[in-house]
């Protein structure tokens, strides 16, 4: 793909040119998931910067959902879910460096694969939960169990959804917080963004020396905000290819791919998030696209684009992005 | 357009194969325009369920921002912005009606026309404002006049922007409050939603006899969330349709237009309005497509489309949608 | 009472030295109650600066709700609740100015007075509302009539309440909006504020001729927040007087007793709120106790207080205060 | 204290009847301080249930802030901030648990005891921060030093605030997460609540064998909200007696003193840490004191007492309180 040679990996990166081992990151090499992510879990793969990595992602209830009478509230142990693979480490990362991770494709695991979507008690937009307390009783537990396959998402006998996969999770390690595998923040986590799929570039802060890369929590589909709690969780094979690029100072996670450039913010309230999102994306367009400071907040006023990540984790995420078009 | 045959409007509209009239609300027929939505407020034009109305709208600053050194500190008279045209009555509304506008089109109206962006000192996304008290200095109050037409919004030598109008204010009366133009609420007013351009209908609750319509406010574009506070507002020659649906009870807003059908909400925090809009499109998907409630919630969690549309007026506004492909 | 003679009323009032005219406002001579705010009433009364007025204030359900069977959702017809007193006019207001109203007394009012408390179907802090909107179900729907004198409130076997009245409702008209009463916001409203009890002195700014005073929404006691959406709400004889300090400009409301001052700030999130709160009390000790501005937010982060009006209101209400023996 | 004797510490904790040991926790035996709470680090101390422990606990800039001058933007290294003692080791504590901890009192340490109250950059109530990020300017960065005794703070010549102090932080391990000491949370953390001094009993959730207890931040005085981001901080000897009670399942930690009991939310926005604290108010009253859960809501509704911790950490934490009087 063209856009990709011109892309800040690419032209960044400290990986350029060189031919790419590939890593098999399979569930027996795993063998332990982590619900942290942090500085204190033992690495499992050691890669050089432009690397390729399969990675097999178990899905975001372990698999522990085989059929729709596996409610989750008898069959998780919280916090014990949304597994990561990783801490993968790059070789040459230290703290002010960020990691980027291209994703080259992602494919659902196993024969007959399936995913699950399920309305938890006390979780999900629509319902008071442990952060928005209240007195209500909860919504009905209910599973549902969808096949898939990389042509569709077959959701019901009226409704075909298109398989749109992408990473819900994915992160470098904070430098001194061991963070659970539900909140997203600055170094990333739980973001729970549609955007972030096959043919994405994701800029992740580094904050620890090797940047211990985690990944896990694949969607086959997610709509803006994934309001019930849980997008179409799947087992899947993800390919990703991992570069470093020395010296830049991110606070926040970005995106990039043929046709935008992405910041992502993580806060609550959801105006936080955006805030932060919008604030990323008018210094980076200030500091590495020539505009004006405020040149570019009243132009993002007239063409800015936010996609709503998730509405429903321990901090909300929005991505805050803008058309390549107007960064030649 | 063949999917106009196909909407609510004009499949539950009282209108039904009559021959619209034209009705032209000229800036001087209109007079007096109007900085508050309620009902106490003289008719200035009375029409029958399927008209046609050609509105001069002004522009939200009233046409006094003439020139980059017309700060708006110094030329409004606060709460004296954001004029409307109307009420105009629509014969046979009550209260429990609904009245669906149908945006024909949009043009720049005068000669040379142009447009205006600000920086507003205590306004915008990433400002301390009135309602986000804070003691940091206000950012630089900063003006930008934009030449325009049908074809292109020319923001600068670099970036010329699609011309992409829409309505920023559209409202039936309030029951018994009498609201100024700033806040968007149930009854509409200021939702500035990009989607809400030639080729959508919007269905508005009808509160008062006669409905009371109310317009204003044209954007010749906006970005997600109208980050500094403003549009590009410009003066246009609005051209709708107004017809009436009977006995359909709106709590908020909806808007139809050829690929989607959205709810809309208006809240602080920015979470709270994307719940109206959600809730209201589950609602609406059960009432009327024929969706389980929980079905609906959890299929928006892999397919609902989030628009937001300001993130800055005194309540913020989301449109929550689905394609219509899922609906058949 | 000592501190009367010097608070802001007394030292800057118009009324000094003369003696005031009592005015009797009864249910008869109210006749019709207000269920807005704004300038579009006619006025019950006309008054002089430092004159007294005995107010028959209804309760907030407008005494419809006589026994715990009537359900507020069967016997209230929204939004026609929260009946105000007023407009009272005062002789010399203009917009610019303030009304100070003191709270003299506030009886019960009718033989064997009772109060009213309910929990109503989507409203209260713990439940979904139409703003914080969910598809949980609502909670139960409960009335209670509670007896009480000027004693106590004797709210079970178990448990007597002090009577611990204030007045829910205070405001002045907004200049262009007539707004219901159940929002508080800049210029009053429905408050819901413990402090505003006899004893206390209310600054509220004047933003139309003649200030149109609005007084209403007596609450024998009612806890910090008022956390199931209702205080004791009972019917009063309450008797205030009022001043007017002239060119004195506020944005919110203000208020003093024996012994401290408060600003009182309106706004979702409750932060915003309390964020307004506390920059109005900097820049009054600013403006008129001689702190400087950095001085005074240090220092109140050592030592001012805060009350949570409410977090059940469209706005939520939380004043922001300081004792007294740091002015000097 | 006779209320102690029948407190739930005193009535419930394991502890009954013996003879505490005390223990010095010095500077020199807490060696490190810690900058997460977590189950990673090595504990200091191992302690049975009843003991007293005598804390040095270091003020919240670790002592970097010397002098007027000493700017924390230049002294500070983020996240090596607000450093904890511990963790204490409770014998026999297990998750499912709850520790006790009353303190007994709280002394300024060191000859010629001074405080710290700062502005920091991006940070504070009134301020743009890292998480509502604005392009504001920063407030200037001003830090104040503070004589003080046991009699009083020296805030200036004008004022002398009364010595009121409490600890900022404290909690045990959250069961697999370890957390940077600047957010509370549901395990307690940096909670900024000044009632939590001596003659009060705080009761924390148990989530990792042992406890893990940690505490510090030390604050002589504060102010509800702690609006400028800082009490005045300084380096104390806290004496506390610890307690366990088994098997009392707790989500959020409570408080007890002579006249009240509280529960303590943590949350953004501040609705949901308030929701959070009258919700286990109101679920505690119904468990331990024989209230109808209704009935206790709409209780609460008239004389619920709420106290702003903090506004200004990464979660804003809320107590809610009640009289004793009403709970025999």
């Amino acid at each position: 793909m063209q856009w990709l040679d011109h892309s800040i990996m690419r032209t960044r990166g400290v990986a350029q040119g060189r031919t790419p081992d590939t890593h098999l990151l399979t569930e027996a090499r795993q063998g332990k998931y982590h619900y942290t992510i942090g500085p204190y879990s033992d690495p499992v793969l050691s890669i050089r910067p432009g690397d390729r990595v399969v990675v097999e992602t178990r899905d975001a209830f372990e698999g522990k959902v085989k059929t729709e009478a596996d409610l989750p509230s008898r069959v998780l142990n919280m916090p014990f879910v949304n597994p990561q693979n990783g801490p993968i480490m790059v070789e040459g990362a230290e703290k002010g460096d960020v990691v980027a991770v291209y994703i080259e494709s992602m494919a659902p695991r196993g024969p007959n694969p399936r995913g699950t979507c399920a309305m938890i008690p006390q979780f999900g937009a629509m319902s008071g939960t442990s952060m928005t307390a209240l007195l209500a009783d909860s919504l009905p537990e209910i599973v549902r169990k969808i096949d898939l396959d990389e042509k569709g998402v077959y959701w019901s006998k009226r409704v075909t959804l298109p398989y749109c996969p992408h990473i819900g999770t994915l992160s470098c390690s904070p430098e001194i917080d061991s963070i659970n595998t539900l909140p997203p923040d600055s170094h990333g986590g739980n973001m729970d963004l549609p955007d972030m799929g096959p043919g994405s570039i994701t800029y992740l802060p580094v904050r620890t020396a090797g940047a211990r890369l985690f990944i896990g929590d694949a969607h086959a589909c997610q709509g803006d905000g994934e309001v019930c709690g849980t997008a179409v969780e799947y087992a899947s094979t993800t390919t990703i290819h991992v570069d470093l690029i020395k010296g830049w100072q991110l606070e926040w996670p970005r995106l990039e791919n043929e046709s935008l450039i992405m910041a992502i913010g993580s806060a609550r309230p959801l105006e936080d998030a955006t805030r932060i999102a919008y604030k990323e994306l008018i210094l980076w367009m200030e500091a590495e696209y020539g505009y004006d400071r405020w040149d570019a907040y009243m132009m993002l006023s007239q063409c800015g684009k936010v996609r709503l990540g998730n509405f429903v984790d321990p901090k909300y995420t929005v991505g805050a992005g803008i058309s390549k078009n107007y960064l030649k």
